[in-house]
Parts: structure tokens; sequence; C-alpha cells
């Protein structure tokens, strides 16, 4: 298969004016046949979603209880019924934004069902906590709403509040909204204050510690809060924004040569499998919503942080020389993780390094950047179909980038000239108005959608 | 390499005195080759034991703050430091079991350190329960004994009586014994009566349900508690026995074509993916329990179901008929599991398999189970170091059958002749007392011991 390679060029930097005409040329055709690349891959993706969504709008909806099902065979069988709250909060925020923002998405039928979704998350998903009087969110639904299991963490929240947050955006229902930043101050308090809430038993061993997990949500919270929502909400979050880029940045460590899944609060590295484990799915997730900081806040240097230490390193240390493809988990010290899946390669790592990486190249046009994009890519949607399916209960975040302009009109807009991205491979800011006009990259959550289809 | 048949035998179940001189010369050569098979078996499984005892006593005492580390490189290197009570307790009844019933491992270090293991459990394992005021059993703690975490299930308790029982067994504690028969008692009303002290909250959705493994666990409990104490304690326990072995049938689904994991309260199979999960290494492992138990009360009936259903069945359904091997996790309508890691292939299914195989052949003398055994054991000696080990923090309880006397005579007391072994295939009593002296199968806790060893 065709693979672009863009090594050459990244290794010799020059401007235009002093490429020989053969350089420009051999640029000048590498640019044409990169411009023929993305305008594929942006057809391809496009052509996925559609199918995704088709297919989703068809067999998901739950219309006797209200609710989304989530189990779904590829001949559209639901064959478990169980409602999970993340992915049910996925699927109102999914739809949701799909109407927001793409024009061909903004129908009747998917605005519906989002708020019906949304009206069964709100009467069945938060269960009250009988020792804290604080409102806690189910893990996991009955099909009609009773509520069967409670984790003691703060992600099923996290869902509930980008479900209703993205939805008082379609609606212009404020009660959403509040309900939204009401629960987000909840989540707060249980992150910054007090845990106890969560319900685990105060333990003498169990030393609090500071997971990538908990920070890279609340970063991602507050992006969804504050988008386009003015200075007031922004400054409203921005300390916790700050203390949850300071919190995952703790998370680089061994001399800058790592990142480790957890640390201890002070930063450090903690002992034992705990302290050596590795998720590259991970901190390439955190590497792009630090990248969203980035470019709102322009600060150069947490950008080539971001860059380097949490999309460009955990690619090179999470990816599989011998058979390609992201590992789940990994020891820093290279001993078997504790985890039997650690060498699966599931769908959502792969999402999210196709994100960052395009994120990344979309922000600096480097090449190299691109290159990756490629290789994740090709391996991606070529070992799709084998790729392991996350399950029901599993993290089964599975992100894609969306190669599309918010105003739908780049379908016919996509300047194929070799010109314009000539400006990407020598780093000029020649033309750059291509990127900004053309490539913004978009994303659309689309776990419920791939990831959720088992083999029949 | 070399593989007996013996189904061409099986299939004619001809007795010794109609034989022609062709078949009793066939039959003749096919018992002198499974002799050699067994004692090759014997001495291959005698040496792996002996090469693991002797590295888990040089490597995992923790002489500092007690207990025994479990995490531990091919190399000796302690790579983590936790101590899960599940592996405590199975490393305590394992010296325990060794030093009591095999001459060569009666040694003073080997009491002592069991000793040690069991004075550490009983300091830190127990962590009171504060809302019921009853006792519960971390699930893991820190090097130096500090509760880490608690599980909500009854399992850390079942591994503190193994080895309280088996410690009072050697030590001649009857406080040790008193103290597993009230962990126990406190177990089946967990189970039985209330299960709120295990601290899971009470929620609509979730319905009780029998799930596979408690009333295997707790029928194994049973076996270690009585076993040679007499009629008084076995008549203590002899309705609990009944009881787990009713559950433990109720698995028995789809009119006898499947045994399932968890079922309802009634025995009626349960929606969605936990009602058509399938653990073929948990069947197999409840088939030798219920073995045990038909052999003790002399039950033909349950015999064949044991061997049928829980046996000869999850054995069909489980094995890989591509590659080999168990598979962990199997949905009994061909759906992918939501379990990622359902088709890896651990060590511990095998080892219930092989004891399960052997036992039933020890039983019936049925030619065709001894076969089974020979799969299981080429497929489990021959892709050992490539299987998944299983973790510390998931089940890895890796049983291995040791073809062994209990006197340990029989080092030199294997009596190798072709006509003893015959008896086996034509399924006569001919000569049966070879079974009874020389294959006795003795079952010895194997997982702290092959399985926790990971690669370096």
């Amino acid at each position: 298969m065709f693979k672009i390679c863009f090594h050459c060029c990244s290794t010799v930097p020059v401007s235009l004016s002093i490429l020989s005409d053969k350089t420009l040329e051999r640029l000048t055709t590498l640019g044409t046949m990169s411009v023929v690349k993305l305008e594929e891959w942006r057809q391809r993706i496009r052509k996925e979603l559609d199918n995704a969504v088709a297919f989703w709008l068809k067999y998901s909806h739950d219309t006797t209880h209200g609710g989304f099902f989530t189990c779904i065979g590829r001949d559209g069988k639901v064959y478990d019924e169980l409602k999970y709250v993340w992915l049910q909060g996925r699927q109102v925020w999914m739809y949701c934004r799909l109407y927001r923002t793409m024009e061909r998405f903004r129908k009747p039928e998917i605005l519906e069902a989002a708020k019906a979704g949304g009206a069964f998350l709100r009467k069945f998903a938060r269960v009250s906590s009988s020792s804290s009087g604080q409102w806690k969110c189910a893990f996991c639904l009955t099909r009609d709403g009773k509520a069967l299991k409670i984790q003691r963490t703060i992600f099923s929240e996290c869902f509930y509040i980008m479900a209703m947050d993205e939805l008082s955006r379609v609606t212009g229902d404020k009660d959403m909204q509040l309900e939204a930043e009401q629960m987000m101050e909840q989540l707060i308090y249980w992150v910054r204050v007090d845990s106890s809430g969560l319900g685990r038993p105060q333990l003498p061993g169990d030393v609090p510690t500071n997971s990538m997990a908990v920070p890279m949500m609340l970063l991602c919270l507050v992006e969804q809060l504050t988008e386009g929502r003015g200075q007031e909400v922004a400054q409203k979050y921005r300390e916790l924004a700050s203390w949850c880029v300071q919190q995952i940045l703790q998370h680089i460590q061994r001399d800058g040569t790592a990142i480790l899944e957890s640390v201890s609060l002070e930063g450090a590295e903690l002992p034992g499998c705990q302290g050596r484990l590795q998720n590259p799915g991970h901190a390439l997730e955190a590497g792009w919503f630090l990248l969203q900081v980035s470019a709102e806040q322009e600060d150069e240097e947490l950008r080539r942080t971001a860059i380097n230490k949490f999309v460009e390193l955990p690619y090179q240390d999470g990816w599989d020389k011998e058979h390609g493809g992201l590992f789940y988990f990994l020891d820093v010290d290279g001993h078997c993780p504790t985890q039997l899946e650690w060498n699966m390669k599931l769908w959502w790592p792969h999402c999210e390094a196709l994100i960052a990486f395009l994120m990344a190249y979309s922000q600096t046009k480097k090449p190299e950047l691109l290159e990756r994009f490629s290789e994740v890519y090709e391996y991606t949607l070529n070992h799709g179909s084998s790729m392991c399916l996350a399950a029901c209960t599993c993290a089964s975040e599975c992100w894609m980038i969306f190669w599309q302009t918010r105003t739908e009109c780049s379908d016919v807009n996509v300047v194929m000239t070799g010109l314009n991205l000539i400006c990407l491979f020598t780093k000029s800011n020649h033309n750059n108005q291509f990127l900004k006009d053309n490539c913004t990259p978009f994303q659309i959550m689309w776990d419920t959608f791939l990831g959720r289809i088992t083999p029949v």
C-alpha cells in the first residue's frame, strides 16, 4: 500500500526560497500526494461516521424504557440490555454534538433521541448516597433504570456532566447547565477536598495517589463547560484547569523519559507495579487535552511538553515494534504488567493517538506528526475489525478524529494543491491559511459507534 | 511427539477372557506404553514441584515484615511488595499440606515459614467492618500489613480459613481450628442469610444470583474442615455440603448441554451477557469438587453427573479446537464475551482440567479420561511458558495434580507392568489395586509456584 514518507523532508528544514528546482518538484509531488491522502482519509472517515450514526439511530434506541442499548451485534440484535451510565452519557453528548455542529446531522430525530436519553439519565442515573447525602451516579442500570452497581470513582458523574452540558447547549435549557455545574462542584469536592463521599472505606494502607485519569477527565470537563460560554464561566474554572495541567505534568517521570499512570500526590514515583504502570492511550489522550489548553492560552512551552512527552513519547514506548499497534498497558521496567489484557490492541488508544497526532500536526505543521498520524491511521483502519472491541464495563472511549470543518462547507472546499501543503514540510507559514480553513480537527465521540459492535 | 490413543480401546469394551492373542498383545503394548507415560508424567511433575518449592523457599519469604512476596521474577527479584490475602493464605496452606503429607517436605524451615505466614495473616488480614461489627478480611495489604483494599466478596476469607485450618493440623493449635470455624460461620451467614456485611450497597437492580464460585468454594472449605476429623465435624457441615452440591448442579442449563457461570437463585438462566457467560476452568474445578463428594458418599449418580456435565462438557466447549488450550471465558450463544481476556489461555483452568480428568479416571478407569488428561498435559507442559501468567489481583489459583502416593514410598514403588494397566482399558476389576497403591491423585496447590513467575 502507498505510504507517504515525510521523514526525508523533516530532516531537511529549508525555506522554499533556497530549494533547487528538483527539490521543489519533489516537495510539490509529496504535497500533492499528501493532499490526495488527506482527502482520502477524510472521505473514509466521513463514510464510517455516516454508517455508524445510521446504525446506532436504527438499533440502539430503547423506545420502551428510554435510554440506549449499547451491546448490539453487527446484525442489529441487542445481546445485552444493561445500561452503563458512561455509555448513556456519551451517546447523549454525541448526538447533541453532531446536531449542534454538523449540518447534515441537524435532524429532529437526533435531537429527540438526545433529549430522551437525557431524560432517562436524569430520572435514573443519580442515586443518593445514604451515608453522605451527596449524589452519586450509578455505574450500571437495568433496562428499566434500576441501579445495579455503583463504582467508587468519579467517572459515571463525568459522563453525566458531559451529557447535561451538551444537552443544555442544543435545548437552551438552563436547568441542565446548572445541574452539570452542580455535579461538577461535587466532583471537585470529592477530588480536592474529601473523597469519602465516593464510598470507599478509609484504609490505612490506601494512600491517595494522583491517577492520570482524574485530572485528565476534569480538564476535559472544564473544556466542555467553558467552551464558548464567555469570560465569566472561563474565569470560574481557570484555577481548576491550571491545577489539572499541573497534576497531569506530574506524570512525567524518570528525568522526562517516561509517562507513568499513577504518581504520589507530591509527584513522585510510586513503588511496585502500580508505580511502574504505563497506559499509552491515556497518555496520548492527556496529550491532546493539554494541546487544547496550550492552543487556547497560546502557551508554547506547554505545547512543546504536550507533544514531546504526552504524544511522541507514549507512541514510541507504546507502539508494538513487531506487530504494530499500541499496547494497552506497559511496565516501564519491562516486567509483565499484572493486567491480563496488557498486550491487547484496543480501539480507543488508537483513536486517542489519531486525534493527538492530527491536533499536534495542525498546531505545529511538523510533517513527522502527520506521518505518525498516517501510521496509526493505516494500522487502525486496516486492523480495526480484528482489534479487540472494548467491553461494556471497560474503558471503551474510542474517539475518532473527524476531518471536517465545523461549517460543513468543506466537502467541496478542500483545496487540493501541493503548494498549499508544502508549508507543512518546510515549516514556513506560507499559505498556512489552508489548515485553518480546511483541516480544523474536530473530535467526534466514536466509542458507542465503532467500538461497540461485536462480530457475529 | 508420541501420543497415546485410548479411544480405539474404549470403544471395544471387552473382558480379558475373550480377547484374541493379537488384541491382548496390542492392549498389553498400549498398557506398557501408558505406564511409561504415567511414570514420565509423574517424574516431570515431581521435578517441577521440587524446583518450584525450592524457588519459593529461597525468594518469597519477607523476613523483615513477615508474610510472603508473591510477585517475583525468574531471577528471584521481587517486582512488587503488595501482599494479597488470597496468595498469603494459599502459601500457608500449601506449606502445611506439603509438610503434613509428604515426607520429603517435612522440614523445619517449611513448618516455620508456614507458622510465620499464619502469624502475619492473623495479625493483619482481618479488618473490622465498622458498620456491621463483623470481621472482614482485606483483599490486599501493604508489605508491612496495612490494609489497602477490601473486596465486597467472600474469597479472602475463604483462603484465610484454608490457611488456619491446615495450620491447626500441623501445629495442633486448637485456637486456629476454632478461628477457621468461626470465620466459616460468618461466611455461611453472609452467603445464606444476609450479605449486607460484605459492604455492598443495597441496590434495587442488584438481584442476588447463584454464582458458581460461591458454592464451589464453600464446598472446598467443607472438604478442608472435615477431612479426617471424624463424624461429629462431618455431621456439622453435612447439610451445607448438600446445599453446595445442589447450588452447583443448578448451573447445568439448556437441557443439560451447557454449564453457565451464574444463574438465578431459583436455578434459571439469567438474561444478557451475565446469564450466557461460561467459565470452563470454574466448571472443571467444580467438577472435581463434586467428584470428591461422590467418592466419599459413594454416590454413583453424582459421579456420572460430575464427569459428564462438569468435566467432559466444559472441556468439549472450552477447548480451543484451532490452537489448543482452554479459553478463559465463553458466551454460550457464541457472542464475544465482554471480558477482554476471554480468549486467553491461563495456567489455572488447565491445572483444574488435569486434576479433574485424572480424578475422574482414577474413579472410573475409563481410558478416554486418561486420554483427555494426556491432551491437557501435553498442551499445558508444552505451552506453559507462553501461557498467560495470572496477575496478582486475578484468580490465579493454579492447582497441579501431583502423581504421588501420600506415603512417599512410591518413588521406587511404581509397578510397571502392562497387565496392571490393562484393567483400565477393559474396565474389568482385574488388578485394580494398582491404582489404589500407586496412582492416588494428590492435589498440590501450585499457584504461588508456577503461576506467579513472570518472564524477565
